[in-house]
């Protein structure tokens, strides 16, 4: 292990040969000509969230939705573009590395070379810090050369996932005008993304040339609508962890005697929880969003644990493999509410020693209720998107306890 | 998931590519005829045990060595074996899965098959359980076609690990004798290997046909010596290993902030944390062996922990990733004194909660300094073979917390 960005690496063999493969690009997005055509403006998910949008993106919200065409395609009105000044773009991981960081670059560097050979693409290193301390690495081909395909986000590092105090936003800036960007590639999650938002709006307001693009590439899986059918990585991250289920299925086929609880990442989504169940065939899966949909309580999931285990031991089967979201624990109605209450108090400047004695007097009844390493893991801070640290809570270990 | 045994079950595509894989006999051992030349008689690894080994299997110990030998082989005095009466052979799962156990199962049939097609192979269901209650299933080409290089004891089920009491002994002894058994062959780890060479001892006291053979197949790796290069299993298990500990080294690299600790299974041997480590390049792994033989405190590994985090801290890395195999707690000589001293209690009977007021006065600081979980987990019961409970002591937990 070296954490000298950007250096050649020895690869192994499996690594070699998975450098060898060549992802296929989209049609719209092969050859030196672009071909777009601007639709309907963009809006929000929910409609009554409209009007409270575009006054946070006054300069973003509501422009059109770019479509971009296949060669083929025969859309009158399309423009068409042919000729590609040279342009600087920056591109920095932000946020917790997920499978596909690297070949974002890599795609990148593709269509810059593409379009115009004097085009510059400029890695920060060491994500946002390196961002705001404007430490790049131009990406060459020959230093792409040993990540391509290759998971991990070490060839520039990443710190921190956040831009945005008032400090963080103008050193982006500073960076951006210094260097001459013409655009700046942020790739990350839902925080990351939402940064991105919010950097793109202040950027057009302050009349800065550089354009500001999000790419979706995490590991919860938890970016996906309309026009993102999957974020980078999910495909990875579903057949990696299904194949670990199945390991573990076969395990406990094997012992007949184990009940395995296994915690999978997602945050407020359980896609990757599903996709997994599909693949491996768990015996439960308990769905974040069903639950919130339902507004099951703890008792109800408990319940549903505990009738699955039994249905299993009438067949004779004492022993089967449950597959928990990690954003569960968020999604049951009465812990959600806890963790409001202990979140608020964080804000309010209580101690974490503190907090249970300030609780109200329904909370302080469910946290008692709870195996104490989960009361210690709820009273953690809450991470930068206010939401409680998923991965910290070893939800998995609290159904064995109940 | 189903846990009915021997059903033909659905194969994922992965699953059918890897069932088409023909693993390759070595030499001595294809075809129908049988060469062996009996050497030397069998010796203690340590010839001081030499005499108490000696009174313990008086009817198994020195026996002359078997070597199988190549149709090429000229070896004046080799006995070659052409015709093979029809066997009756039991095969029995015990103790927990490693791969390749399947395989065993589909080789031992192959042989059977190749010497006489009228041979007869049971498989017995759920494990020792299955042998005492003599639950058979008559293994055929046709019940191992998707079992067939795949993980997993689940064709058969196992259930403990122990044939060792008076009662159990005799079971097997009766189930061998009712099903007109020519070989037992048991596969297993240590201790199911140690209850097959007492069990072997007991038929030859007891006059009873049956063979009774041992086949190394654990997932500890600490089955080998000058005859058995590695236990089965051993290559696979340092392979997925290694696989996953590449991908915390990724992201060590990528992250630039933690440090791993990563617990290898083992027992008292350190073979696959260091096979692993030769695999996938951590920065420092422990070994059980080398602790012992230099008598390593904890306060010895702490502080080789802590310098190599400082080293790499001045070369500004303030990241990486630490093997420690799960033995390594027992081989800690104030840990491991310590250790036995609450075995001890608990075989006088002492309980868990009343065994810390009854350790001599060092024990008792030692125990009262280790972490609340640590505690709690030492004073498990010990497993069957008088060893810790390994698998359940947080050993890559306590180093976060010294």
């Amino acid at each position: 292990m070296d954490s000298d960005y950007g250096i050649p690496r020895e690869l192994s063999a499996v690594q070699k040969l998975r450098s060898q493969y060549q992802p296929e690009l989209p049609p719209c997005l092969q050859g030196a000509t672009v071909r777009v055509e601007f639709g309907d403006t963009t809006t929000s998910l929910d409609p009554t969230d409209a009007h409270t949008i575009g006054r946070y993106f006054p300069h973003t919200y509501g422009q059109p939705l770019a479509h971009f065409l296949r060669a083929t395609a025969k859309v009158p009105g399309a423009q068409v573009i042919t000729e590609h000044p040279p342009f600087r773009v920056g591109v920095v991981f932000c946020g917790r590395q997920s499978p596909g960081g690297h070949n974002v670059i890599w795609g990148l560097l593709n269509a810059l070379q593409v379009h115009n050979p004097k085009s510059t693409l400029l890695g920060f290193l060491g994500g946002s810090e390196g961002l705001f301390a404007q430490k790049t690495l131009e990406i060459t081909d020959e230093i792409l050369a040993t990540y391509k395909n290759q998971g991990g986000y070490d060839l520039l590092g990443r710190t921190k996932d956040q831009i945005r105090t008032v400090e963080q936003v103008n050193a982006t800036l500073t960076a951006c005008k210094d260097l001459k960007l013409d655009g700046l590639v942020i790739i990350g999650g839902v925080t990351s993304n939402t940064d991105a938002a919010q950097l793109a709006e202040t950027f057009a307001e302050a009349k800065c040339q550089t354009k500001v693009v999000g790419v979706p590439v995490t590991l919860n899986g938890d970016l996906k609508n309309q026009f993102v059918e999957a974020n980078v990585g999910f495909d990875t991250i579903c057949k990696v962890n299904s194949q670990l289920i199945s390991n573990v299925c076969t395990d406990a086929l094997s012992a007949e005697k184990y009940y395995y609880f296994i915690r999978l990442m997602g945050r407020k989504a359980s896609h990757v929880a599903l996709e997994c169940t599909l693949q491996s065939h768990p015996n439960l899966v308990i769905l974040g969003e069903e639950v919130a949909a339902s507004k099951l309580t703890l008792f109800d999931i408990t319940t549903q644990i505990c009738d699955a285990v039994e249905a299993r031991a009438a067949q004779d089967k004492n022993h089967g493999v449950i597959l928990l979201p990690e954003g569960l624990i968020e999604s049951i109605p009465e812990v959600y509410a806890l963790l409001k209450e202990i979140h608020g108090l964080h804000r309010q400047g209580v101690s974490a020693d503190r907090i249970s004695s300030q609780l109200s007097p329904w909370a302080s009844a469910l946290f008692e209720f709870l195996p104490p390493f989960i009361k210690k893991q709820v009273l953690l801070l809450p991470e930068s998107d206010d939401s409680a640290q998923l991965s910290q809570i070893e939800t998995e270990n609290s159904w064995h306890i109940l």
